[in-house]
């Protein structure tokens, strides 16, 4: 069953519009909330006044800052610790009288329905006391009269480095050392679906329906928000529209459920506009790096040096890991013998920034993979010849976080595949010299990703699984189908190891923290490879029981029993039908026990996925138009759970690298930090129209810590574009930019600084 | 915990109205189902034309009996046999073109609202060809041109009988011998909750939502009627209004299922009306008794006899199982050497009689208990001093089922708290002569009840618990609450053995096929008993892993440990609170594991619970009219879980017991087997204006069998009302009645006929 491209599980549903999300589940008569935001983008409430909105008919509650409980709380979907120097930070409340970013959440309505609280809105009163706006980090960190939040007078919310030999003499040593800045833009994850949920109480506990990739994180976090027991809060997850890391965060899911407790557990609806998801839910984090690296004469790497200023916007959410993920990225792939990483994470009077797919790689790739090119262009080597030259053959592992390492590495076989996909030697030639406005160029960049958080952070699984009366199976997860295909490969996992068909396996799709196994979620590309060992560990349990059980009934049987396909076989013979093993444990008399199986399994092992990208762009430079002529991803992933699955992962994947590369950004006012494109009319995302043909090209290599053999693909896809298009127009055209997206007049400004047009 | 009153678990979201029932979960779209009912008793149907039905505007689809799989399924809710001569009687289809009943189910549409699915039934048009109708079992059990099934010539269901002694001998050597007859009418339930469902279908599979006792049974039978795997369907129980047997049979559920597959899998809601509830679900059999016994001078039973015809109706249903029943409760309490028992069980052109709250007892104790007070009235003996002196004391078991046993036996202290409470004695005296047409009279009974089925039937349930983080936990099970409080006392259940308290026990309320242990469900006082067991063997399990964790971490602990209201203790002193070590299982980077145990428990064992009614009535003569003006209830159930619940437990079947003897009766016409008053308003069902203050009593004994001490309550209240106040009927005026209910009619003919009016 592995390794086949079966359908995914919720197709048809999804197709027939049939599968039911949060929105869908709401009875008709509840209650709509909606959030006051602030005005401005720093300051404090001096006073609000909320009577008019009381007032108003059909309002049911106002509450502002001044009702919630008040202590902070962590928002990221992180495993929780028991020790407090491993805790996520604790820096927000459920609503606010500290402004700290425009749109900060002030109060919140509760309405009969969704116009009356928009009205409700509008009669509140706010009158603020304004402190100046800083939206940059390299600004921000020098400090400000009012720290945006008081324990970090410097607005820096981490610092973390590490040193690798001597870099200082490597880099003296050197034949060559190149120094560059690169800098990365905020992008937002743009799900179709916006976050929604709704809460209400039963039984003197509180339910939350929420559209989330980590239902049991969002438990824990509600829990903490509201200060109460964790096990008084029930979370459900159904099908959600994407998430990417957006919803690996708990958004909006504490100031619901601490709403419907404030109108005696009716049924309160809290539905993000898109406006609001730009603004008040997550972004990925604008990161500005400044690179310097020694090459030898034959341009090998001898040192290099990142130093990393991530802009973490006003609340920590994922705080400093993110920043923190790209420094490992530095340290991983490209030998080198002396390396140094320093990282800032600095708040700033900006929309917030959180997890997005790949969790700060695609912005080192953006500087690691431009800076290479750029090295590879300053000693005048072809960019893959020079890669190739620094990059590490076979194992390696991470020198500070030892389980990280590559076990298996098929980073030069997916060089290969891409490099003739896009016909890379005759193409560097071809396009080495132009003429004219319109231009050609190949570029190329690439990545390493770990799999899971594991040593950094706990991974833990859990699989419960049952045998039914006609021999097919139940499965049940903690883990998160968020669109990925997850429901349908741990279908496929669980038939591969019970010898059964697919369709025999029914996977439970929503999640709900009263009944599923813990699972930490859907985020780190994770599930695949730790959950998918929970539920190889379940499925071998269930096994040897269905096994065990059978014995029972073949008490002259002495031969080794075995299941395959709806049979136990005693050596060679079929003896007897799984259903008749069922329907005995089921309602056998004299020895009825249901076969069922449950695990709860803590991974401690990591593996490094890889691949690359090959994009042919054509730049108008007078339009400052960039077209990609072909775009091929190639992945190192291990072995494929699904192939056609994993295409279209890949092609998600590529769609949003190059979207980074060529059009997305969310502009904010210098004044006030307020979004000035929030809206998917304003932000460019990428469609159809801008995508060519997409590629993804696989190479499966069998890794030995997959539970399948498998390794990361659920976020790499999106990291390698960005830098390959970047590098492309560098061919074509013989200039470098320094930041994405390659935007008309971010393009226009450079040819023209470079005399071209 | 166990003893305590604790409030029910969901008290709050029942007063408050937020409990979900099986309307409240619909989403506001979706089709509406009904059924077409035969207009004739008997017959076939000779053409139908569905057509202006199928051209109606609105109208989805109209299916007949043509269209569903043509074979036969079983419905009641009994566990499934491996063995086919164990087996329930299949002998139903979905729909039907051979009529057995007056209202038997021909066709079904589907559409768009409730009113056009009620227009469109009008447009319906059946020819039929018609057959004699007979009501009678009696009459029917000789057989008819066109028997009701085509395999029971003589349409006799089953018969079954059993001897012991030699009965014969025994009359005849009997000092005095005693023949009478009596009768029982055709109840029904009249749960506040009229039987309700909606299906859809999801991954290719049907999800039924449904009013049930039974999902995991309904689940089964939905796969046979369909016959399709059972693993492709999913029922889901919500809260449910009440079932008392009549949700123990698989209903509309299989019509419900097939209707959303010939729709596409869009959800059908298939809501029954209270007419249909009383002509096409199930009632309680009306059964006819012979019954002789012979007694020796002292008053001694030396012999007894028992002929049982029981009325099934049209089809099987629970069939022979209920005057079964009544078999073997001629058998057991009553000292008797010689003891001879027959019963049929026969088709009659009436609505189906099923499962009803105690199962054929209330039947066999209306005729045993009228017969022994009518045996001691022959020999002039007090009648409780007759049931005294035949009552075994202490231990006695069945002579045909030996686990079925009375392994502790209060009813002699039963008997003497309930006369004492009524003042037997004293009113046995003052009202032995009275004068005038209005008279008082004391009058008593007696019962003894099974715990759960076994050994005629399998005993398995489910339980599964996972400890949460803040040391509560989560607490699943297959078994139903139905309104009797269930998911309250395996709380308190759990609690008892994991030593918290019972707020940190979250039960999981809603069954889900997909997710819930495997348990038959809610029927024969089973689910404290048998649920009880697998309860506690579960949380005896989650306490052993909790210390086996926690041992984990107390390494230089070599004491034993124990668990105490969420501490662990080291001999006698708290060590880590259990808080610390959940904390540590899920979190812990060394060594985590979610805490978590599931069982499946065959339980072979029984034990009887018996109990008495004292009822003191006044029977105005003229006006047929009898007023109960106090009635004690005293239950020998074990050691009482809740008390107050079961105080409620009691009272409830107080009143249906009171019904029973005083006003309840489904009247059917002779011609054609039509009910003449299948409604609220015409089915004489008790208000609390025809309803004294009821008392409850108990003597509480500590069960060996019961997981917590306890035995059978669930149902037995409903079983002595009914004969205790004929009894009292026949002490105040001298005549006997042979066939409840006691109505002004029947009442007026009785004392007519002995000249009293």
């Amino acid at each position: 069953m592995i390794g086949k491209s079966v359908p995914r599980v919720d197709a048809y549903d999804k197709i027939t519009g049939r599968a039911k999300f949060t929105d869908d589940l709401i009875l008709n008569k509840c209650l709509v909330a909606k959030v006051y935001h602030a005005r401005i983008g720093n300051g404090i409430v001096k006073s609000i006044d909320t009577s008019e909105a009381e007032a108003l008919d059909g309002v049911v509650k106002v509450v502002t800052f001044q009702d919630v409980p008040n202590h902070c709380y962590p928002t990221p979907g992180h495993p929780w610790s028991v020790e407090p120097a491993h805790q996520d930070v604790a820096d927000r409340n459920i609503l606010t009288g500290r402004i700290r970013y425009y749109g900060d959440d002030i109060a919140a309505v509760v309405a009969e329905d969704e116009v009356i609280a928009s009205r409700a809105l509008k009669l509140i009163k706010v009158e603020y006391e304004e402190y100046p706006v800083e939206i940059h980090p390299r600004k921000s960190m020098y400090g400000s009269p009012h720290p945006i939040h008081l324990d970090k007078k410097d607005n820096v919310l981490a610092r973390s480095n590490y040193l690798i030999g001597n870099v200082e003499k490597g880099l003296a040593e050197a034949d060559t050392v190149v120094k560059r800045s690169y800098k990365t833009p905020i992008v937002q994850h743009c799900h179709i679906e916006n976050p929604i949920s709704y809460a209400y109480m039963e039984k003197g506990r509180i339910v939350v329906v929420t559209s989330t990739q980590i239902p049991h994180i969002v438990r824990r976090v509600i829990g903490q928000a509201l200060g109460i027991p964790w096990g008084k809060i029930r979370v459900i997850k159904p099908y959600i529209g994407g998430g990417f890391g957006n919803k690996q965060d708990v958004l909006y899911e504490p100031l619901n459920a601490f709403l419907t407790t404030q109108v005696g557990g009716r049924i309160v609806k809290l539905d993000v506009s898109r406006e609001e998801t730009f603004c008040n839910t997550r972004t990925r984090h604008s990161i500005e790096y400044d690179l310097t690296a020694g090459v030898d004469k034959e341009g090998r790497l001898v040192a290099k040096d990142m130093t990393a200023y991530s802009n973490q916007g006003a609340y920590a959410s994922h705080g400093h890991a993110i920043a923190a993920n790209g420094l490992t990225a530095w340290r991983l792939q490209y030998a080198c013998p002396n390396i140094r990483g320093e990282a800032y994470t600095i708040y700033t009077n900006t929309p917030v920034a959180g997890a997005m797919r790949a969790y700060g790689i695609p912005q080192a790739a953006f500087a690691i993979e431009c800076f290479m090119e750029d090295i590879a262009a300053e000693i005048h080597m072809d960019p893959l010849e020079f890669r190739k030259k620094n990059l590490i053959q076979g194992y390696y592992e991470d020198a500070y976080l030892k389980p990280i390492a590559a076990n298996t590495n098929g980073i030069f076989e997916c060089l290969k595949k891409g490099a003739e996909y896009i016909g890379w030697e005759e193409k560097r030639k071809k396009y080495a010299r132009q003429e004219g406005y319109v231009r050609r160029g190949v570029g190329m960049s690439l990545f390493s990703y770990k799999t899971g958080v594991w040593p950094i952070s706990l991974e833990i699984a859990g699989a419960r699984m049952s045998l039914n009366q006609d021999g097919s199976i139940q499965l049940q997860i903690g883990a998160t189908e968020i669109g990925q295909g997850a429901d349908t490969v741990f279908s496929q996992m669980a038939a591969e190891t019970l010898h059964m068909d697919v369709e025999d396996v029914h996977i439970q799709s929503f999640q709900d923290t009263d009944v599923t196994p813990f699972d930490t979620g859907a985020y780190a590309s994770r599930q695949s490879f730790v959950t998918g060992t929970a539920v190889r560990q379940c499925a071998e349990l269930l096994y040897r029981k269905i096994l065990d059980y059978a014995r029972t009934l073949l008490t002259n049987e002495s031969r080794e029993l075995s299941l395959d396909h709806g049979y136990i076989y005693a050596g060679e013979d079929p003896v007897i039908s799984l259903e008749e093993v069922a329907m005995e444990s089921y309602y056998s008399l004299t020895n009825s026990s249901a076969i069922t199986a449950e695990v709860s399994t803590q991974v401690k092992k990591n593996t490094i996925a890889t691949g690359c990208c090959f994009a042919e762009i054509e730049v108008d430079m007078k339009l400052g138009k960039i077209r990609v002529l072909d775009i091929v991803n190639v992945h190192d992933s291990g072995k494929l759970l699904n192939p056609q699955l994993a295409e279209m992962q890949v092609h998600g994947g590529m769609s949003m690298g190059m979207g980074y590369g060529l059009s997305e950004q969310l502009l904010l006012d210098e004044k006030t930090g307020r979004p000035l494109n929030g809206t998917l009319l304003d932000y460019k995302l990428m469609t159809t129209m801008d995508t060519p043909d997409l590629k993804a090209e696989f190479v499966e290599m069998d890794d030995p810590m997959g539970p399948y053999g498998n390794k990361a693909l659920g976020e790499p896809p999106a990291i390698p574009g960005a830098p390959a298009i970047r590098n492309a127009v560098l061919h074509a055209t013989g200039v470098a930019f320094y930041e994405n997206p390659l935007t008309p007049q971010r393009l226009i400004e450079g040819f023209q600084n470079a005399g071209l047009i």
